[in-house]
């Protein structure tokens, strides 16, 4: 059912990123062989999508140890360093490119890594398992989410949350996926998000492979769908969930969550754990992405505006808690009030002492 | 400042048409010479804009009359009245349409229009007083509207309502252009408005042109500009509104009423009386055009999906009227409730008999 994948590592210490934007016309991979490359190919949204933006650079590491020409393990540790600085300045909105760079940073501060070829396998070996990692999580999302999914249902979606956005299989369109798989009768509406268009170009695309029933819709016309047409639920991702629950995504998904809620259409985010930054108390304090003016004046080569107009890009906005209906992670389906249940996912369960 | 106009009578029997799919980059003007040709251009939205709409169907009628090869009154009546016909069957959303024909009918309908050339100069009189008095008119609105924005204000608008949309001036953009050229410090935020693109294109021109401040945003963005921003009112334009205030505009237009409602920011519809539509006692009676699916898939020459995707492409949808704050005409702003007070406006004041 698909051929395609969004993140590979070749064992001759390569990392193969799908060109995403280049799709759905041309598959094209891209190889790259240091973080610098990987860094500039995050900003420039070769690849994207939170999960798969945490996987890319954690493979961005492995490859600076990889190819380290350094023969000291102390100077390997800082190349190290500096490679996760550069990685975090890629883009500031998602969390689990922080997340991930820092898992890989604890990694490295195990006293045991005392050798280069140490270092080296214990960094390819944590960036491996986060990307094993994050597959497994998305289909644990999906299976979560299937009690609250309908047997006969209309799903909006927006912006790309699937195989492409993720190591594999995906959440929010993982879920939709899944109903699929499980013979629920689907009809995912797509948003097709712009500017970048990830709906129609992406989500369009993995659905259309996977025999997912599907119509791309405008972004503006999902109130009309809700209001006239009997919609079930709505459905996206998250690129960083608050401690309050307020869910950082794709711009246009606030607007998508005020319609639902308007309409007493259910709305979930779907979202690894890895998603939800605990240290970011509420939405607001969240960097909102500014892209540049060209995503907006253009769509593939042909100019839409005249010349040297100003544009507003956002590339992000923030749905405050309040018209989440629940948040949808691997660890269990998550309701309000948020603040405390979704510190609850992050508490070790602690044997009774008397027991 | 201005140096186009969407809608031309050219004294040799012409009606010149600025085409305004190629709009911003070439400025095109397409000459007509029958209805039929007129009804295409309408259908392929060469011309679009529910008041220029209206007089563009006057003038269709207008050609079947002076280029006439019968000599016949009656047979010339027929022959507009099945042109009428014709010109009712382009669009089925813009209520301006169908009260020109109308108007052009009742012209029809003197029986002092007894030859041939009679009728002809009626009729092309008929269609100019139209397109005379929706530039008053809109002018007039936009004075109505000055008392409804502050002096410093940022304004959205969705799709294009300007020059471009009505013969001259504009209705909603009209209010804008007004405040600018008042003196107010008006920024402009403009709907980019999927699928055609009209606030992008053709609002862009527009204020562009005339100096407007302004930005182009994309259609899901206006939340997050509402939300973090501040935004001071909307403005749009109608194609046609219910007896109750219920209003049909460009898909979007609902989207954008429910968030403007959500964040406290005044929702305001402008449009001339003519598209007030008494006869339609709510909005859910009026159809929505459905539009082709390639609107959707490509931009320009760009296709943007998979090939064959399924596509939703409606071109209006419905706001209801209590997401409505207020509906500014040429006679006054109206408020709710709107069933009574829309009413009022087409009260003919009796003198009182005791006077």
């Amino acid at each position: 059912m698909r051929s395609f994948r969004s993140i590979q590592w070749l064992d001759d210490g390569v990392l193969r990123l799908l060109d995403q934007r280049k799709l759905p016309h041309e598959t094209v991979y891209n190889d790259y062989t240091s973080a610098g490359e990987v860094a500039q190919a995050i900003r420039e949204m070769v690849i994207r999508g939170a999960p798969a933006i945490g996987a890319a650079a954690a493979y961005g590491l492995a490859l600076t140890a990889v190819h380290t020409a350094v023969t000291n393990t102390t100077v390997l540790k800082r190349e190290l360093a500096e490679t996760a600085v550069l990685l975090r300045q890629t883009r500031p909105t998602a969390v689990n490119l922080f997340w991930a760079i820092e898992r890989m940073t604890n990694r490295l501060a195990d006293p045991n890594l005392d050798a280069i070829p140490a270092i080296q396998a214990a960094i390819l070996a944590e960036a491996h398992a986060i990307a094993a990692e994050d597959v497994q999580i998305n289909k644990q999302i999906g299976l979560n989410a299937m009690s609250l999914i309908p047997d006969i249902a209309t799903i909006i979606h927006h912006c790309n949350t699937g195989s492409l956005a993720t190591v594999d299989y995906g959440t929010a369109l993982g879920i939709i996926r899944m109903a699929h798989e499980q013979g629920k009768k689907v009809l995912a509406l797509l948003d097709e998000t712009r500017p970048r268009l990830q709906g129609a170009r992406l989500s369009a695309w993995e659905l259309k492979q996977q025999g997912v029933p599907f119509m791309v819709i405008a972004d503006g016309a999902s109130g009309h769908y809700m209001r006239t047409k009997g919609v079930d639920l709505c459905v996206v991702g998250a690129d960083r969930v608050a401690a309050n629950g307020d869910t950082a995504n794709k711009i246009g998904t606030y607007n998508l969550a005020v319609v639902a809620r308007e309409n007493g259409v259910p709305f979930y985010v779907a979202a690894p754990t890895t998603t939800i930054d605990l240290a970011t108390a509420a939405g607001d304090e969240i960097e909102i992405e500014e892209r540049p003016a060209q995503e907006m004046t253009t769509v593939g080569n042909w100019q839409i505006t005249p010349d040297d107009v100003p544009v507003g890009n956002p590339a992000f906005d923030i749905t405050p808690a309040r018209y989440i209906s629940a948040i949808i992670t691997e660890k269990g389906v998550v309701y309000p009030p948020f603040e405390k249940n979704l510190l609850q996912l992050f508490v070790t369960v602690q044997p009774p002492t008397d027991f």
